[in-house]
């Protein structure tokens, strides 16, 4: 009955419900009026993604989701001849995988608000602080993934976008715009902070309301409670839904 | 395709997916296992909660929620002759009101989990130095709920949860058990602070676990990245999903 908002991504989606998420807050912002549905899979890549497409957004389905956010790339960019080169993808078969998600989608509903979200910035010292902070003296000492190769990524993400007419959020670029971001909004050099989420989130909410897709502009499902006239009788009120 | 769990309540269940909200905790704690859908309605006593029942849980719903909240009465305990007056249901309706709700939850699905949660305790001083907060000179002088009015409605609650072979989740008993409960677990003498999200969070966690329905012990829905043996071409991992 609640229209749909899919959030379809890798780890960085998965955990968007922790505390202080960006799926969380989304879900927040549109309470009573959508429901957000986490559809994030940790370690996954586009070309892992692009299995589940039909099993997530079947084309036979009569209620598709009224918008989904594709968030990958963060594993796509990981470098060949490093510890995750196993996830790498290269940047041409990444882009034409989000073109497929894509088509998949439009397929599904020509309606459905798709927003292309680039990988975040890496923060390679962080990474390699990480590692060794999980595996000590045995940690690699090259990072698997570079901030310049994400940032490949996320121009090809962005581009197609522009290609396919679709609203993107440039988030490589948008948290390298403020100074501190290796530190404000990465926890590890690659997963976010909460700040790091925040920013996620108001970003999606921006590109939503551009769309008009507006949580203040939507109706409640059912009255408010202020709307409520008579409460020793409050059938009235829902009349309508009867 | 996932299960779905359904938060059915008041405010305290629509708040649940702000920063440390239970809501959003449930969720990232089923991620990739359960859907949680947040069916929160502010103000909302059991009597109104009751004009939703037929809407948000159809009795021929083929996929009905596989567990449910019911988590009323915060409004529902409002003293009469105070200003919440209008939200007041006498506890004999409460205890009914959530009888008929289970009644129509078992009848859409007689393996549902339901879970009853009492009221949440309340400090009188509390509201009333947030109606001082909000109104300044105007504030009510006489709090519109009291603790122990709200322990009332919890008794009743976890007494029907009895009768009717239910788990329940007396928060108003758990809270108290903390000393420092009154500025700990709410915010405004009513709603919860995180600390208090956390207390509904490891309580519903702890019930879901005893009734079997264990986040740890479900499958994923697609393999985990760590099962994806051939990332060059990964279709084999996902063959029994074809």
């Amino acid at each position: 009955m609640r229209p749909q908002i899919v959030l379809f991504g890798d780890s960085i989606t998965e955990q968007s419900f922790r505390r202080g998420g960006w799926g969380a807050a989304l879900a927040d912002a549109y309470s009573r009026k959508a429901d957000v549905l986490n559809r994030g899979y940790g370690g996954y890549t586009t070309r892992l993604g692009f299995f589940l497409l039909h099993h997530l957004f079947p084309l036979e389905c009569t209620n598709p989701p009224v918008a989904t956010t594709i968030f990958f790339g963060a594993n796509d960019a990981a470098l060949l001849g490093r510890n995750s080169e196993r996830q790498h993808v290269p940047v041409e078969e990444y882009k034409e995988n989000l073109r497929r998600m894509v088509h998949h989608l439009k397929k599904c509903s020509p309606t459905m608000l798709i927003v292309l979200i680039t990988p975040p910035p890496v923060d390679e010292e962080g990474r390699l602080e990480y590692a060794r902070s999980v595996y000590g003296e045995n940690a690699v000492k090259l990072a698997e993934r570079t901030n310049e190769m994400a940032g490949v990524y996320a121009k090809q993400c962005v581009e197609l976008a522009r290609e396919l007419g679709l609203p993107s959020i440039d988030l490589w670029s948008k948290m390298q715009e403020t100074e501190e971001w290796r530190k404000k909004f990465l926890s590890d050099g690659l997963h976010l902070t909460e700040e790091g989420n925040a920013v996620v989130h108001q970003e999606v909410i921006r590109v939503f309301n551009e769309a008009s897709f507006c949580a203040s502009a939507m109706p409640y499902d059912f009255p408010h409670h202020s709307e409520i006239d008579d409460w020793k009788d409050p059938s009235k009120a829902f009349l309508q839904f009867s």
